[in-house]
């Protein structure tokens, strides 16, 4: 299996974290998507990918899978021990809805905010990913404040749960702490009176499959 | 089980589709939620779904589950024959990878488009969806954009494939078909050039599990 992506960006990270989790690394050639030159924006990687985003997925017999959700589903179910996306009807159901209200209401957020609102990844990127548009720093802003709120609800749940869906670690877990990650770089920090997300944060931060890529997942080049 | 909805909207519509094609509806109890008098948005509802939205699935141990996808996983699974979500991990990843372009380029496009480009559902529900802000109405004609280039999209997959996550009937293929439900509603109509979603819109809608619910999936108020 091929990744398209390119290491120390949030999604990219996402599915890193998955594949240490599933002891798949081996398994994966990756290949450099190159996001400063907007090269994901180009003719030759919109026909693997027509969204324009990485990570890709390229299966061995040549299927293209984008979107950390769905890639997620294939490599958590290789084994048949879906750890990460859940094995009960219940499991599956709240991981999906709490991966739902992370994408939300957290990585989509924050990265409207950071494409919108601040300079982001600079102009050539920029170009396509927020079109010129008068009141775009504004509604950036508007998405800062949707992912502050956003923080205190899952603060609010990591007050009752170990892990945001729940006992256990699984892909919303991944999704919040990229989010997270992406904030932190960007230059938003979670508040002090989110307690319970800063101690979550502290204890995924010395997760094996998080820790193992730190240096990775933290390069996130400063806005 | 319980659900609370309401019958003519998309998101609704979509699991009561769910619902006919796992043959579930008799285990369902309906909770009318009154979205006009923006029920969803008072405390006693957000106590059961933080988010807002309709619908919310509460299972027999009194779990409530939000996000379409989420409930969507959950029937599916019930009888360990997933037909709308997939059996092997391609199937899956497929499945959820055209869900998540679905939501991302229709379902939700469309929906900003309404609250913030038209009148949408009155002002009592509006005041919810789109605080006040000067450039809401400029920012919604942007989501209509990005929803026509949608259609395109999947005009172009629904030409090389019989469904919009491949051979078969999928969740993805529920997601478009609500989306182009609240298109119309709202006065969007597909291009003439769209041939193949044409053809895929009127196929979809002799399937039983669309049709036999026709009167109630359609009845989105007009904006």
């Amino acid at each position: 299996m091929k990744i398209y992506d390119i290491s120390g960006f949030p999604n990219p990270a996402r599915i890193r974290i998955v594949l240490a989790e599933k002891g798949l690394d081996a398994q994966i050639e990756f290949v450099k998507v190159d996001l400063f030159a907007a090269e994901h924006k180009q003719d030759a990687f919109l026909a693997i990918n027509p969204t324009g985003t990485v990570p890709v997925l390229e299966l061995d017999d040549g299927t293209f899978i984008s979107e950390c959700v769905a890639i997620t589903e294939y490599l958590d179910n290789l084994d048949g021990n879906p750890t990460l996306t859940g094995k009960t009807p219940k499991q599956k159901a709240v991981i999906h809805m709490m991966q739902k209200r992370a994408d939300d209401q957290l990585i989509d957020a924050i990265g409207i905010y950071f494409h919108h609102a601040t300079p982001g990844l600079g102009a050539r990127l920029e170009a396509y990913k927020s079109p010129e548009w008068a009141h775009r720093k504004e509604w950036g802003e508007r998405y800062l404040e949707k992912f502050v709120r956003g923080m205190q609800y899952f603060d609010s749940v990591l007050k009752s749960n170990a892990h945001v869906a729940g006992n256990d670690f699984s892909m919303a877990d991944i999704t919040v702490y990229a989010a997270l990650m992406h904030a932190g770089a960007a230059g938003v920090v979670i508040p002090d009176d989110c307690t319970a997300l800063l101690a979550w944060q502290a204890k995924m931060s010395e997760r094996p499959s998080v820790k193992n890529r730190s240096g990775q997942v933290m390069a996130l080049p400063a806005a």
